[in-house]
């Protein structure tokens, strides 16, 4: 089979012909299809549910390090013992640790309604002060980050991601910029390229002189105990806030994470890293907010991962499940579009997307495509800030809660509409 | 024994000389003792120990009442039996009530935070852009609402306290000023004294005509079910959620509430109830903030509880616990203080604080003689806008954490306290 490209408008239209055939018979079997958002499949949740039997009305000590009761009130930045945890998975000081809130995601909405009341170290007003306040937005992206930077009034900043990370030249040109307050990365098998930073692109990073003293670089490091091959190839990145800390620039760094997709979507734990003057703000921050985070949580977190190494134990089993549906997406893919020569896309050795470039003004007529056939997928566009892809050729797969079994219909609709989407736009 | 004020300068030089010696006596024993801060004592929370048992390993239903995985994303609004539990508590319908946080403190701070930067329904600004931004605090009241108005830039207007809640001629002359944003209550067994608005109050609240069109209220009824006496004295309010809407009025109100003193701070639900218009908005804002709550431990507490019934079952246990301690701080103070006439308080019917009004200008100093002979109290002006008692009189007792083998010597220094403070004021 040759390339649409080389094709022969006869030879086009036999093609659209036939997917037309193979599309309606998709159609026909009424199927009803998600591969739109990352969440874990049951299996993947089955795992945690031991760490659910740590607590209970049998447990007989309910103190934690520091001597509190983790039933009462107290303990604002989170007991000792789940500081030091989540300073292993994020590679920080476990003095530089916070854990409080559900999600990196929610860590990332409070820090920025934080900065917009309040102000942050370094700075000299409250963020909301700054009418052309401006975020830059590597993409693409996730959505929720860009959704909350819109919300709070940012001017959304796209930089372009190269396979190594954004691109830096773009980025420190920027920050010349005071207006520019911060930026928003996933440095670890990102949503939704599956990249992850190189060394020297970290380091960059933490060289970064910024025009506004008060620029923080918001490190969602969501992905970064999320391998898909433990037995051979896993991404490591250095540590931000270390490298940031050695050239005296640790306030400009918030390493963030969670582990909601490590037990329980917003059942699990989030936790901050940071330089010692934005914990003590942050600290202070929350002796307002709130009286202290979920302690017996916390405690079932430690008592059921203990360490690092019991986190990646984990994360292998989970891989086990996840794994076989990446390559089904993989395997599809390849069958499917290779030879047309209509799409690229990325595999990820982890997290929990595939990312497929498309022809150029065919994206949202796939997701169309689609939706007609009973698939629904993240929409086109909604990996650009603004939910705005300037070429519409991005779309998200995500396979990991479809069941293993659905996901060669799913992918075989979304190769079809892909396929149809760019005959139609040759034609 | 006379009262001070009858008495000549040579009976209270003796009354200062044997109370001095009985000072020096406590002092001497080296004790610590603290009754500063609301908290439940470890006996009140292994009431609720058997609810951690509800959900496990061996769980084989983890769908709520509408389908979803509690394990999962999702549900930004609460899951729907939560809810309803939460309509119950509150006296609110349940589509009127979101569950999330784990304190009705949390849901103030961001309710506030969520104004500031975005604006409420009925407002034409966010309330970062008024500069004069003002909050009503009926007073005494909750340090912790005051410190977050004050970390918010709101000017903090005190509106006197009566027996039936705030002076509500002056919270209506007040809120004629555009700048008056809110206003904060703690409407039944207040925070600290005990009080419970009545019902013509609570009226008067509904019908609030503020000249705010954003102006809101914020009724923290953090202790609706905590009643001391359920055999016999339980006051109830009417709700104001409910009256508000009756006079088109519901989008002033914010109705909190929470779990934090039910089963176990922090790691307890916070919900709050308000318009149909408010609830879209704050889920509007939630589906920003967050993915969801935590789900699991909604569960758990509908598992315990199934529904206000349960609750108050539980609530009478607890209050079995915690009346004998009332009972003990009552009685040291009546023995200790009657007489002299030195002092007023409160004999609460729920809640979790005595309030005492001493002679005018000695709380300070009370307060520190406490603290030398090893007993922690609130500080002195803790319960008025900015840590400011005008007339440094009132102090808060919290009985419940402290064991009850401790009050009679914390209670006894409290007094020898309070009456060496005024001899010293007097001679």
């Amino acid at each position: 089979m040759k390339k649409y490209s080389e094709m022969t408008r006869e030879e086009l239209l036999a093609e659209k012909s036939a997917l037309e055939k193979r599309y309606s018979d998709k159609k026909s079997l009424g199927l009803k299809l998600d591969i739109s958002r990352g969440k874990p499949c049951p299996e993947q949740l089955a795992l945690s549910l031991p760490m659910l039997d740590l607590i209970n009305s049998e447990t007989e000590n309910f103190k934690c390090e520091n001597g509190f009761d983790i039933r009462n009130y107290g303990v604002v930045d989170g007991i000792p013992e789940c500081r030091r945890l989540f300073g292993e998975i994020l590679d920080a000081p476990a003095e530089n640790v916070i854990v409080t809130g559900n999600s990196s995601l929610n860590l990332f909405y409070d820090l920025i309604a934080h900065a917009m009341c309040h102000g942050l170290p370094g700075g000299s007003a409250p963020w909301c002060e700054c009418k052309e306040r401006k975020l830059l937005c590597p993409a693409p992206g996730y959505d929720r980050h860009f959704a909350v930077g819109e919300l709070f009034g940012f001017k959304l900043i796209p930089i372009e991601m190269k396979s190594d990370g954004p691109n830096m030249n773009e980025a420190e040109a920027l920050i010349t910029d005071p207006d520019v307050k911060g930026i928003i990365c996933v440095p670890k098998y990102s949503n939704p390229q599956g990249i992850s930073y190189s060394a020297e692109t970290v380091e960059r990073f933490a060289k970064l002189s910024p025009a506004a003293s008060d620029f923080r670089i918001f490190w969602d490091n969501a992905y970064t105990v999320h391998h898909l091959d433990f037995e051979g190839d896993m991404d490591e990145i250095p540590s931000l806030l270390r490298l940031a800390e050695a050239n005296g620039k640790g306030n400009m760094v918030y390493m963030l994470g969670s582990t909601s997709k490590i037990t329980f979507p917003t059942a699990g734990l989030a936790a901050v890293a940071s330089s010692s003057a934005n914990i003590a703000d942050l600290k202070r921050m929350l002796s307002f907010q709130n009286i202290g985070p979920d302690k017996i949580n916390q405690m079932r977190h430690v008592l059921f991962f203990k360490n690092l190494d019991g986190v990646l134990k984990h994360m292998k089993k989970q891989a086990q499940i996840i794994k076989p549906k990446f390559e089904t997406v993989l395997t599809v893919l390849k069958n499917e579009l290779e030879e047309s020569g209509i799409a690229r896309w990325n595999s990820p050795k982890g997290g929990y997307f595939v990312s497929a470039e498309l022809m150029g003004g065919t994206a949202k007529r796939t997701v169309a495509f689609c939706k007609e056939a009973g698939l629904v997928i993240t929409g086109a566009g909604a990996v650009y800030p603004y939910g705005s892809d300037p070429a519409d050729s991005i779309l998200r797969i995500a396979p990991t809660f479809a069941p293993l079994s659905e996901l060669p219909d799913a992918m075989e609709i979304f190769c079809i509409s892909a396929k149809l989407a760019a005959l139609e736009k040759l034609l």
